[in-house]
């Protein structure tokens, strides 16, 4: 058993044997070594293989009035606008900003109903941030269904992501809190930056990690960090929590989104919606080309700015690809990151007491990291 | 000399006669007879020539601080985006929006601060909604210059305008109102519905008046009516007063859109940055369009219809326009319905005492329905 050092805690894993980054992750899991055994401290990989289960069951009856609050808002007399919004909105999005505030606010024992439309406001904000991603991107497919730019042309899904924009910050208007209107107008700021940033970083094959973090960071974990921040805020608790249930939700943001870009290079047609490939294909740049390319040979280097350029699109460079993202182990230390990331969103949940929220909000962060395997 | 009904006021001018709209309107600012000689009624056309200069005078200090918040907040890490953003926003633009903030703040004697930094905001949702028509509308020219889309792609444009929505919401925030802030959410969801609404109208040569007047009402007027009426907000004055200033600008903008639809089919190239034939060519409906095709024959019908589907677009189609929007009138008629639009804004000022701000802020609604000419 070799022993490798991740983040400072030390893993037990025979990783040079391990080459399928499924199989890693599963002996991770179950092969982890607790630092400190104490009840309250709670590690990624306990054993058993995490759920999201917990977690939906714990928002479950909240989010029937968030999605109520989502369709009525949704309307409009204008047709188009419901059809549009609905197709996305309707069609299979997890909900994992909306979950977030829910399963905060749970956290924090908060009884009110302030916390329902604010959840919708957060996933129009990620609705609209959707739409107008696919124009950006030219996607055709998202979630395993026709992209709304596809269906109804790019004009359509600007203005319909700008409508729904328009209502979210409606809808906090409605709720009153110029601190949450704060938070979250911050964030939006703060993704279309990102968004900006990503588009100035497209097929740049010499972009460093730093740049890429913050990339996700804003497009990504902004959005998880403001939908847990908020919680607090309805809550009225103190400043100390509001900043807790901010790092959950970043650290959380940045590891889901980790593992989204290394599931391109090992995940079967359709997980999450996603099939394998799709980054590749359109020339992203993320932690796996990143950590591949640095590691690469002459060669290695050359296919990557190849492929980054788009001319490197064939099914047979997308097989070499995976190799070179294995043999260089950039997927298995992608993953790597997101753990630590993940570790941190759990450490963050330290300052509040057991309960089931607390365990199911844990296990949705084990969840995330491990959802590929 | 006849007699002709407009808007139930009776103006003398030998409408039979005059051929070219300049001289028409001219002629009708000139000749016109005003029902009411009282000091206090003000009728659009009382004589000289209408100027923007009192306007522009009144708000001069003021704006120069709004630009310096405007120049300060559009800044980011993202060299891209002030770029961007700064070709528009630094490119001729007249600034309208929050000159109306400015003005009304001025006819209320407002002596506070706040309103610089909501005219900013206002400005940035217009300029964002800029970037984003543009887009939509696949253009290459706005104000003389070449369109941000052009220049760094609609992805760019996309992007950037979201930021810009942010970032006036951002500026609200700071400002602390909720009901600035739930007068301007609400204009902002108006206008993304009624870009919508045009949308789903474009090239539809069956396009109504009423529904017109929507769209124009929803995408233009409504932010005028917001820019003014958050002057009476930060300046803590009654309801009516609110909605006073809220009619000047709505009723102002339906007049500035209507007058722009006209000049498409009269104007020289350069007009304010506009060259004559740019709605025809973009199979536009506008009512100019909408009344030549309603009083049209079955041949002049048939032409409108090709035109609106985009198949007539040389210059002997636009010049075959144009002689039918002058024939039917329907120039004429726009330019009237903009000046009934521009009497309701101005008689809508009607409740707040004589000032110089009270004067050119009439003026510049004169300015606006004769600014074609």
């Amino acid at each position: 058993m070799a022993y490798v050092p991740i983040d400072g805690a030390r893993l037990v894993a025979p990783l040079s044997s391990v080459s399928n980054p499924r199989a890693l992750a599963f002996r991770l899991r179950c092969s982890h070594i607790a630092r400190d055994m104490s009840a309250t401290i709670h590690r990624i990989g306990r054993g058993a293989a995490p759920s999201l289960e917990p977690m939906l069951a714990l928002v479950a009856a909240d989010m029937n009035l968030v999605n109520a609050v989502i369709l009525d808002r949704m309307q409009s007399q204008i047709p188009l606008i419901p059809e549009l919004a609905g197709h996305l909105i309707a069609g299979g999005g997890k909900r994992m900003r909306p979950m977030l505030t829910l399963a905060s606010a749970r956290l924090l024992d908060y009884s009110g109903t302030r916390h329902h439309r604010l959840a919708a406001a957060v996933e129009f904000i990620h609705t609209a941030t959707l739409l107008h991603d696919d124009v950006v991107d030219g996607s055709d497919m998202r979630r395993g269904k026709r992209t709304a730019n596809l269906i109804w042309g790019n004009p359509a899904s600007v203005l319909v992501g700008d409508f729904l924009f328009s209502r979210s910050f409606e809808l906090m208007v409605e709720d009153g809190s110029l601190k949450v209107l704060k938070i979250l107008s911050n964030a939006s700021a703060v993704i279309a930056e990102g968004e900006v940033n990503q588009l100035t970083a497209a097929r740049r094959i010499d972009l460093a990690e730093e740049r890429y973090l913050e990339i996700i960071g804003a497009k990504t974990a902004a959005l998880f960090a403001a939908a847990c921040r908020i919680a607090a805020v309805v809550g009225e608790r103190p400043e100390a929590e509001e900043a807790a249930l901010d790092a959950y939700g970043r650290n959380l943001g940045i590891a889901f989104q980790l593992v989204d870009d290394a599931i391109d290079y090992v995940s079967d047609a359709g997980t999450m919606g996603k099939d394998a490939g799709d980054d590749f294909r359109e020339g992203k740049m993320t932690l796996p080309v990143i950590l591949a390319y640095a590691r690469g040979s002459e060669d290695d280097r050359a296919f990557w700015k190849e492929a980054v350029l788009g001319r490197r699109i064939s099914d047979d460079d997308f097989a070499h690809a995976v190799g070179l993202v294995q043999s260089s182990r950039a997927v298995d230390d992608t993953l790597a990151r997101a753990r630590h990331y993940g570790q941190r969103a759990i450490d963050a949940l330290g300052i509040f007491p057991s309960s089931a929220a607390k365990d199911a909000m844990i296990e949705a962060v084990e969840f995330a990291v491990a959802r590929a395997f």
